[in-house]
């Protein structure tokens, strides 16, 4: 599969598979070994996690499917995001729901995730949404100390806006690597306003969010969504795919930005439509005609 | 007449002549000469093209006057503009409407503009839309293969906001020259969303198009330019002005940024009040009273 | 109390005193020497006029009290703004309601408020809104001028989005060094657009105006003046303070970007609660409940 460079000495998979729903799948720790290695065995090296996922279960839920055979970290990318807070089972200490982002939120998070995950390192640590609390010089701190203590290779960010990225980004010794965000054919917020031609401009790949909208592609019923899924049902005769998802993906990976979408099942057949999707090719026509579709009139 | 300094070996009319509608005007191609030759006498040595305008054949209608006498062509700028594609007796292989910024359509679409330009050479290319599937890499290419071969002396945009402008910019080897945006006193968009102040901050002299609101400032009922209207003719007066038009280009010509407006009319009469223009002076209090009138209340 | 450096030469108090209605309190020059004195011994040393305060009087009658014991202006910082133009008796030659920043009216503007403040120089003067009109080559000659000849030490802005900010700093041979911002508890937006992240990025810490947001936190009857009002009440009993308006400075002050509250009050017991806010210290929960309810939802 092929690979984006994110820095000299990091690339992830294409597609990344993401844990935000590994709790919920109820399945024994043995078969979420399987579908790791299946991931894997089609390419998908790179996971994507973040302390919250779950109530805050699902990195130990990877982590124990991992400790069955730990020689597989070193093949892997892992992925996990901190900063923020809510009330649940698994964190009795905290009171409400909010976003921290200070420099001992930040360590103690890390710490937590890799007992979690049962790893020594994470490859690369997201903040998870712009803290209008933000401290960018703490975070900075707490990147570096992290960085040299050898815990987290690279850092980025999710959901960030411009002047959000370019705010913290002021203040770190080394360029953030990605920028994770909400990108699919049905969700255009991300295009429309620049943050995608802002990862552009940094030259650095985006990770996508809901490639498939949660499920608005197939299921919605309102407007956009039925104009939307006409459009790929009749795309998607014409590319000879076998499902719309198929064409979803690659609508968003025939864009120049190099965009990683993050698939989120559990059922290898998904999966493996995510990887075929990789061989489709959309002409202009095809692109812009569910764009358009998307945005409901015609670019101007 | 003033010209505007665009880099050190280009300079345009402070006005210029635009043939976006010359395929509308339907006359010989002589007169369409005589036309051209008007407008330089007054000054106005500048003409904007688009490879669109007029379905793919205002261009070759330009070409077949400028042919007539070819040694103008030499005191003359052109301008023109290639990325949108739409269906069009003249492409009949263009199946749907989108934008196309490949590399290959770039040039295929300025070997095309130079052919029914009847030139060896443009002055300005622009991108004419910003393309959300804009691969920057492409673009940069392009202009260098164009530059290269001496058909494109310089390279702008059409149309882009800051973060689409910024974003194209840091892959080019050269400054973008201009932005051609829609301005007038009735459309204050890139007035307020930053666009122009972008113009200020790169040191690069804007063109406008639509600086008569493409009539609404003559025959609009809304209430908007119902409310304009009255103050522009009041302005008029006060400034002796003899028709409203001059007062709207006087109010654009007022502004800092150097804002270069596009004249599109097959009428010397109309040309010579655009000229005229250039001689009127606002007042503060007048410029702040149509911006004020335009926006329906006062600044804070 | 605690002091904000702006420049190696140039500190404010992080509580400020706003005079803008100075004129409405309508007491004699030694009443206002005594305030004057007052807010100076609580440690606020920083004061905050505009020329068009009060219609242009409140510099005059801040100058006046000054005048009474003039060696008192060597221990303050004086900030003034102009760029702002009305019909007021004290400004006859004004026609109508705009904006100037010609060379020509900041220096006459600064001349002004000298006279009027009785002193020999501003140590921050700042455009008082951002112009669409304005020449940024202009101001930065008017800035220029002032600092040389010694009558204005340092040079900011006020209101100003992103845009606008990069556009003028790009024009000047220094740094502005604050952007006065409307900001409190209830008036999030330039916290949401991200104005207040320029600041930060820009390392220049901002002056926020109607930190109270105008009495709205007191007495509005909006459905979020209430909503907020109750949480403000809720965490006043939890942080043991004694008034609302203490909770919204302390909400300011929380912030990592060093926010400078302006305290518009005659009232010595209302310039001591401010005072007093600075000792509380409120928790994240307590910072971010304020903020949802001001939201009326929750962060993502």
């Amino acid at each position: 599969m092929q690979r984006i460079q994110l820095t000299e000495d990091l690339s992830f998979s294409r597609l990344i598979h993401g844990l935000w729903r590994l709790d919920s799948w109820n399945q024994e720790k043995k078969k979420t070994l399987d579908l790791i290695k299946y991931a894997m065995e089609q390419g998908i090296t790179t996971f994507d996690h973040a302390d919250i996922y779950g109530g805050f279960t699902c990195e130990e839920l990877f982590g124990q499917a991992l400790s069955l055979e730990p020689s597989i970290r070193e093949k892997m990318e892992l992925v996990t995001k901190c900063g923020i807070v809510f009330e649940a089972p698994a964190r009795p200490q905290h009171k409400s729901h909010h976003y921290n982002t200070s420099k001992k939120h930040i360590i103690e998070s890390v710490e937590n995730s890799l007992t979690n995950l049962k790893t020594d390192y994470i490859d690369v640590l997201l903040i998870h949404r712009p803290d209008p609390f933000m401290n960018p010089e703490e975070v900075a701190e707490a990147f570096r100390q992290l960085k040299n203590s050898g815990k987290v290779r690279h850092f980025g960010v999710s959901n960030f806006k411009h002047h959000q990225f370019t705010m913290l980004q002021s203040y770190l010794d080394e360029k953030l690597v990605t920028n994770q965000i909400e990108l699919s054919a049905y969700q255009l917020e991300n295009i429309e306003d620049g943050t995608l031609n802002l990862c552009l401009e940094k030259r650095m790949a985006p990770m996508a969010w809901s490639p498939l909208a949660g499920g608005a592609l197939f299921k919605g019923t309102d407007e956009k969504s039925v104009r939307l899924r006409e459009t790929l049902e009749k795309v998607k005769e014409e590319i000879e795919a076998s499902s719309i998802d198929e064409v979803a993906y690659a609508w968003l990976l025939a864009h120049p930005a190099k965009i990683m979408p993050l698939i989120g099942s559990s059922q290898k057949e998904r999966m493996a439509r995510a990887v075929r999707s990789l061989e489709y090719h959309l002409t202009l026509d095809q692109w812009f005609e569910i764009l358009q579709s998307s945005m409901g009139h015609d670019v101007p």
